[in-house]
């Protein structure tokens, strides 16, 4: 029934390459299928303005994708500024990234982390924040090495799938031309077995109970999967 | 256990007065408790360039604050630029609204829907929806009786509350108060008993599958109550 | 002679309700005829940085108008940056009302009065520059109750009228239909009987001296009426 | 009693030069004391979006002011936008030229008249408009000689003049250090003995009804001095 | 002398990856030492606006830097809009593509090169050509062999070094230590032996007509040698 | 050969009259041929923020034209922002001025040269260096006569001239019909007969070893004349 061929609950191949960057206290390139994210963080030793001598620190996130990441060439956004869903993206990926940080542990330092399409296939918030967590990760292990942080600021893989309703059936991780098709879908980001984000849109659609509990259910068994994957990039 | 007494599946009382703009084709000024968004719905017989000759039309939707619908003033976004926050909210209510039309019965014309807090205590993305389905309705019945279209573009009620956990506990309908102490909270979108739109965010926070269930409860309730004040403000 | 029947030196009726805003210190609506406009006025305890340690204090302006606030849609500024038409208007009242305030005896604190029209008819900048003080001279009183200032900043009320020239005629408060047909009209600002500025400008025509002179006549006797009206709304 | 030692009524030494632009249809450079302002009239055979197949013509104006023609330099406006002052004047530069203007007269095509200010030493706005007419007189008489106009789209000179009250006085053309002293000033633009437009301004004061007619007395002679000023020059 | 080791005509390790955008017409990643841009080649069946209807083609440039691409990290480019570097560089890279098509043979379309660099230690933009010069013949490539265009619109292989004066003596490509350190600097682009471009500048310094005569040498070398490499990667 | 009828290596004439702003501490008017730029040099007493208490001080320049400078008007830069060709020039004057200028003798000052072309007919970028090189002289001079600096910040003329492949010839200078025909030309920009910067640019053409020494040449000879002019002008 999937373009693919695949299977409602089945995920495509994901791989996850650590220290890409040479320059970057943390990187990866995590591959979904054929979308590309390249995902760096980087340490900054002085919080924003707002969080000054708070006694915690701040974790964000930008967003980007290269002009000719997608099928035909986009505009970029460094002529145009960035467009309503750059803004919104890269809101998300910070949030959720958050939501796996202990701010206090982390001490008032920030870690930006940057996540640039390369190449896009359907999913590129959710490869994003999957990678997204394991550049972080890498990076507090340098914190955590170097002795500036004692306690982990980290703790579960933070990790995202989107699910959708595609052709009547409810399905895991929707690539491009799925995504294209689909009247329903969104995007669930859990750590540990637990939600930190849940966002499902019926463009020109709606969608019913059931269907929303199908959906959660394939979403906890896709994001246990990612987690797995994560741990094992970062070991 | 509430702020404000309330039980935790109770909503503010909400009062929706048709009519109260001289120039616009529908309108609306929505309270939801001390929260009061103005809604008008503006007829533009053209459709944007991108759906010319399509043979069906459009809702795109506006949001904004005025600077001091808030506890201590905002800078005003004319001077400032529209904030992501502010696209984010005025994507979401025009893609809610969309999902509630025949956008072939509309014809090739548009309908932009500017929601206005006037004033903000909590929830204004989710009165702007409420509201801004009034001014809809109203200005979908003056095509209908004028002639211009003649199948209803419309048909159940466009309803949105918004949900979060306070002090451990499900609630509906959060105000000021509980929304900024809220690790976890979120919007529902529903019409006719059926899911539009859910977002589900929890800053710096997590939350089970079971919370969910419950808040999905919840929203329902919340969303068919309101649905009837919506009709009864259209008759 | 007129669209509406009025005499030539008859203003429409004029209405200001005030404490229509939970959150600012000074708030009303005013209603000349149909056009309505929100005026807010929030103290801030600091003053611009070009104020600083000077001693005294400062009034500014800002105003907006909803999209559809006029009879066909607007774009939104918010979207677009402001026009120069809303900044000169926004320097005008600014200019206006801190011609009626004693800045040393406001002490080094800032008032920012918002004056967003809810609805056009004509004449919006003069309603906003009449409601402003209102908002402001209740902000005042609360600064004064409150023992923050202690000698009265303000004195009389600031009052605006538009008049123009008509068909030939002189008249006092143009309405839309009357300001988009006339060559010639403008601003006058008053307080106690004395002028605050002037701006009388013709848009392909010209007028003479005697015109001028009818001109502020009919404004004398204009603003005297408003000054009434703002006395017994703050009582 | 004036800095300059002027008497209430005297003007400032006033030369324009014609022919200063190889490139522009008409031009002049416009010395008012130690102002001086370069106006260029350029010719567009085509008139802006909103005017095609009017059947009548338009003149714009704009002005800016080089960073180091005032006392200390100013920030450059092509790298910060354009002020809301800026804005507001080659507003009103461009409404009182258009009001000496036979719009149909014209035919379908634009002037642009741009005036930029070489050195500043205050009246700058009023040089613009003074010296802006002279270089549109040129650009219209290219226009009648070659036939492309058949009947002259301007009639008597449109001049303008600043005033203001100053210690006390009603005072004429005010220089730099009286316009920064001034508590009271505006300008007068007239043509032909009539009014085009008045601005007067009370920065931190107010003026009686008397005041404001010597101020009208001051521009009429100021104004019919500078015509004639005008019209030797286009000779 | 130099940091690395290397000699001063030697120039770092060069590899070109061609094929590594699924979707581009034409890719390359380009490594310079340490230094990796990719580029793609978008081919667009129209050309600009300005260059309608003129019976040749257009090529032009988009150059950006992932924001940890350097040593620390820089702002994003899409949050504060192109840099005045950026936009000159990016005009220098369509500038030298240009010099090497032959624009009517092209046929009325567009190829946009994107040049974004991965990761950064000196002389991106000669690598950001030369890269670009590789997706760009292999765009051209497939119009050929699909016979869209019939006659080959590219000749000899586009290439660019950089030279600059380090510790008193003239070298070739330079890195990022030298770069920092060069008093003097610039960047060469040649093709089939003769001068596109010439860009040496002295920030804080000067040089000679001889060393300027020998950084034309080195320049001519490193080309020759870059120019193998273009053609052994797109055979 | 040339449309002028100049030989290939001979300049247009040269004038610098010096003192032509009454506010600027140092200030020239440069015309080469029909080209005019009005340079003036203003002392700031503090340095830019990345520059504080490093013991030295800066130049840097503003590059602009005037709208009708030009053949035909072009848009105004205050209106849209700056171009990226505005940008790079401003950057190139900038540099080279910085050449010819000892940062530390300076003291922790920053002068600022503004470059604006009241005319244009080619050249502007050379004859901007040139002059501005001169109002630079004349405000270090005043410095210098002030006792605020007390070693020379100057030293020889910093000159631009120029050159470019015409009809085939090498030639000096290109005036307006020139530039607009040669497919190479450039600036290059001499002190004390040692280059400061070389810029060839081939729009659509290539160029030989053998042209760039001639040009060179022609460069040397044309940039010695300028230093005499230029020294003569500050005497």
């Amino acid at each position: 029934m999937r373009p693919s061929g695949r299977k409602t609950h089945e995920m495509r191949p994901v791989t996850i390459e650590t220290g890409v960057s040479r320059h970057a206290e943390g990187s990866c390139l995590i591959r979904v299928g054929e979308t590309a994210v390249l995902c760096t963080a980087s340490i900054d030793e002085k919080v924003p303005g707002f969080l000054k001598n708070k006694g915690h620190g701040w974790v964000t996130a930008e967003y980007g994708m290269l002009p000719r990441a997608t099928h035909t060439r986009m505009r970029r956004e460094a002529k145009e500024g960035q467009s309503g869903r750059t803004q919104e993206i890269q809101r998300l990926i910070g949030r959720c990234l958050r939501a796996g940080v202990d701010k206090v542990a982390l001490g008032e330092r920030q870690i930006v982390v940057d996540c640039d399409v390369i190449q896009a296939d359907g999913g590129t918030r959710c490869a994003a924040i999957t990678g997204g967590w394991v550049a972080l990760r890498i990076a507090a292990n340098r914190l955590l090495k170097a002795g500036l942080v004692t306690s982990d600021p980290l703790s579960a893989p933070v990790s995202a799938v989107s699910c959708g309703i595609y052709a009547g059936q409810p399905i895991l991780d929707l690539d491009y031309p799925e995504d294209s098709e689909a009247g329903v879908d969104g995007n669930f980001v859990m750590t540990g077995g637990r939600l930190i984000e849940v966002q499902m849109a019926a463009e020109g659609a709606t969608f019913s109970r059931e269907e929303m509990d199908r959906l959660l259910e394939l979403a906890a068994d896709g994001t246990a999967a990612l987690a797995a994957i994560q741990l094992a990039a970062v070991e």
